[in-house]
């Protein structure tokens, strides 16, 4: 099962940091890319794949110059649209649905306003509580729930860098060198 | 029990909308209050008190000018640290033993860079996924485990506005008047 992240309307000022933390999200609790439209930002790209470069892959990270054209295909390619938004129905009420379909996901997530016909496209709206908060956050806990927590132990491939877990400080270990 | 966060180190500049974001995470998934260091910035106070006002409190919004004495302060009074690091020890392991204790929580998340002494006070360095990711991605989790998933249905305090979750589309009821 493949599991895409569509993040729309990404504006290159504002959202710089904010779109980063989503695809860094996206690659740590174990989404296998994220695509962004909106402002053509090269920066987001090289940010992303500096991190796949030092702490492992495989991880896609591009740009989507037409979205609904992208949109389609992908739902033409047989994925199950999944739209994280404060309006939709509660993650705990939809996750063992979406769980049972095998179906590729493509989870959208929205910058500013999201417009309407993406509530249309998806088969499922989800919000994650019914408060104002963080797409970053949203996608977090979906990805979460929808890999039932084993995402945070996932293994990368070819990293050049490892954490070893303390009790107290830092421990990295350099397993490759590039 | 209270839960509070503190966010070390904000820039204003570089971390206006990540650390909103940290703070309308905190309160959405159950915490008690976000206080912050590094630049004072009252605009986020002002954001984060619009969103209560208007979706419902209680929740506590502060700057802090001397954190460490603000958090030795916290320590005497009987709160137990916890360090949200990509450093630390997996939270699957040790979020069991935290939430045995009964104690009031302080968890800390950085901007940047985190002082080393915050590794030593901290009672806990908890690891969300050993990868880097996002401190609003990591707060949510955390606290989505400390609370079972039970803070994604929290009722909140004369909100004025209310969601009535949808299949399609957003239907917001206004319940107060302020």
């Amino acid at each position: 099962m493949k599991v895409y992240v569509l993040r729309l309307g990404h504006r290159v000022q504002r959202d710089h940091r904010v779109t980063t933390h989503c695809a860094l999200v996206a690659r740590a609790f174990g989404a296998d890319g994220l695509f962004f439209t909106g402002d053509r930002d090269t920066s987001i790209i090289i940010s992303v794949q500096d991190i796949i470069n030092r702490w492992g892959g495989p991880f896609e990270i591009a740009y989507i110059p037409n979205w609904r054209v992208w949109l389609k295909k992908k739902v033409r390619d047989g994925f199950e649209v999944m739209h994280l938004t404060m309006y939709g129905r509660p993650v705990n009420k939809v996750i063992n649905n979406i769980k049972r379909s095998k179906k590729d996901k493509l989870i959208i997530i929205g910058a500013e306003k999201v417009p309407g016909e993406v509530y249309e496209i998806a088969r499922h709206n989800v919000s994650i509580t019914l408060q104002p908060h963080s797409e970053v956050a949203a996608l977090a806990v979906f990805l979460d729930r929808l890999f039932n927590g084993k995402e945070l132990e996932k293994k990368f491939t070819t990293p050049e860098l490892v954490i070893m877990p303390q009790f107290r400080g830092k421990k990295v270990k350099r397993v490759g060198k590039k």
